[in-house]
């Protein structure tokens, strides 16, 4: 059966999270439920990252097989016209060899968390974003996360529910950038790693904010990390300034698939 | 009484627009009702521009008379508190003289007219810009709009129920941008004037998508205006890509304002 890869764009408010749950609407039932609409198979569909409720993705990926050869841009046209009228959308379609696997291939993920700091309620950006309407400092967040980068016991920044194995990971990069934002400041974090635990970025940005505010030091993240005590973690932050923006392979599914807009 | 002028954002989906109406929620209705919370003489509220349906605006100014003096920030703060959970925000509040007045006094508008342009469905821009599958060529749309520059009878770009005493106005710029967006290109249209007619942000708009789709060659819009007939006029754009992004006044209302987050 000829597999596909697809590369997917979500608002994650509507969804519990990427993953089939029985009682509420998830991003793979809605995208399941769009593939048995054009192939009588009724395919499965894996994805990169499970993403929680609320969690958006620019760029999660996923793939499936069908039953029969599409011609990439009318399957992309024919998914997308399922998925309708939900936040979902293929932005990509690209036929993959039968050992491409979206969670098992890849070789890393990347994630952005969005806060934006202002007075005013927001109105355009709500559920986009993390809302705060105190100042943070970018430098000391950027110091402490430096405390961060590498390969660590990560077990103070993840969930207690967290299945995966091991607690330890190598975080690769973390980036903090400050933007204009109306009547306030924007602040990004851009974190990249082979793979993250449950939470691990909310964790780290939550974390993070608490040194922004000035209510941590920079080295008390340090601390933090050395304690591998899930309560030595700042509070998590809300799901909804996160977004899962890109999947990498060893080669890239898509480098075939051109631009088109 | 003491006048404050308003700052105002909000996010058009949910309103009728500015203007009150018997059996829709209104802006100003929205506005009315929070000010109501805090002044027990129930303020009138009056806007600069009287957004349509679904319009959004990132700089709206209206006034209204309080019966007692307030620090602008408490004031900012207590609106907003009555204004949830909509989605419309007092950015900044200021005091001003009792000859102020948010529509009369102004003595210029600018508008922002969001396009996207990509195959895939749209996830996260929703109801915030106008989706076109269609690519679009900016230089003649750039073209097409330096006939619509300066001093003209606009009757072609207005509304037939457009109640202005006179289709003559001054239109100071028209500015169009392309900007990256994902798996698409996004065009911006900014228009300038002392004032506009009902409708005619949009019938421009909806006019130069047809110069930039190919339909019309620029010099086209040279004669739909100096046809001065509205049958003459292109598609209206729709309203959600449209935006009251900034209003002028011979004198900065918020310049002691200052710029606090």
């Amino acid at each position: 059966m000829p597999r596909y890869a697809f590369k997917l764009e979500y608002d994650g408010g509507p969804f519990c999270g990427w993953q089939r749950q029985a009682a509420q609407p998830s991003v793979q039932e809605t995208l399941e439920r769009a593939l048995a609409r054009i192939d009588p198979a009724a395919p499965i569909a894996y994805a990169a990252g499970r993403t929680d409720t609320g969690v958006h993705a620019a760029g999660q990926v996923a793939h499936a097989d069908l039953s029969r050869v599409w011609e990439a841009q009318r399957l992309r046209a024919a998914i997308n016209h399922h998925l309708r009228p939900h936040p979902v959308a293929v932005v990509v379609v690209a036929p993959v060899d039968e050992d491409f696997h979206a969670r098992f291939s890849a070789v890393g993920r990347s994630y952005l968390f969005r806060v934006v700091t202002r007075q005013a309620p927001l109105t355009h950006d709500r559920g986009q974003v993390w809302h705060l309407r105190h100042a943070l400092a970018i430098e000391p967040m950027q110091q402490g996360a430096r405390h961060l980068i590498g390969h660590h016991d990560f077990t103070t920044f993840r969930a207690s529910q967290c299945q995966a194995p091991s607690p330890v990971k190598t975080l690769d990069e973390v980036v903090i950038t400050t933007h204009p934002y109306p009547h306030g400041q924007e602040f990004r974090f851009f974190l990249r790693s082979r793979s993250f635990l449950h939470n691990q970025v909310r964790s780290i940005v939550g974390t993070l904010e608490r040194v922004g505010a000035g209510a941590w030091a920079p080295e008390d993240v340090g601390r933090a990390l050395a304690a591998r005590d899930r309560a030595a973690c700042g509070p998590v932050a809300p799901p909804q300034g996160l977004s899962l923006v890109a999947v990498r392979y060893p080669s890239d599914p898509f480098a075939g698939a051109g631009a088109a807009p």
